[in-house]
């Protein structure tokens, strides 16, 4: 078994908030695949009440909505992801992208330093 | 009042584990400063099992120790930074530097897609 490859991770803060992050892009894009945040949630193994305050934390911290709850309401209709949403999730992920690769040989020195059995 | 400025920061995971991230470097380089666990964890407003707990958290995924409480145990003798962690430290907060640098231009976009009232 090859011991866990230390991934380094890109987190956006607004204020003390987290606007965007690991968890929350991929909220958004399984919110996306599946048009439900409940679908999303159990996906990710987080219950449908933790999603649903992440998606109001997003919906805050931007401009504009990234999710959008169908009629039917907070359980009933499904969800989208909005265009801004997709837009936002996509520049996060190039930001991440590049943040990592700009980092790539330090990284494989500093994983020199971590524990291999772990 | 200015709005809060979105600040990318690079957290560094281990398989599930955040070996390193923006609240274990503070916390490190606090218990440097003050040579003590619980003065770090008063300084960052956390309690000092929550600053324990990360301590451990980091000594175990580490090689060594980047932490080593003094004689007198965990509430006792004080605690030091290892040379092993100051260098993990060091490299940690080059790599967040040198990552954060990379998207700098993407972030100033990004920023305008943030709610400027948060």
């Amino acid at each position: 078994m090859n011991p866990p490859v230390p991934a380094p991770r890109l987190r956006i803060l607004l204020g003390r908030e987290i606007a965007m992050g690991p968890g929350k892009a991929e909220l958004l894009g399984l919110i996306g695949e599946t048009g439900s945040i409940s679908a999303a949630a159990r996906e990710m193994g987080m219950s449908y009440r933790r999603a649903w305050t992440l998606v109001e934390t997003m919906n805050g911290a931007f401009r504009e909505p990234v999710v959008e709850a169908a009629t039917g309401g907070r359980g009933g209709g499904g969800a989208q992801v909005t265009e801004f949403g997709r837009e936002a999730l996509q520049r996060y992920r190039e930001m991440e992208e590049k943040a990592v690769s700009s980092v790539t040989t330090e990284m494989d020195a500093f994983a020199e330093m971590l524990d291999p059995d772990d």
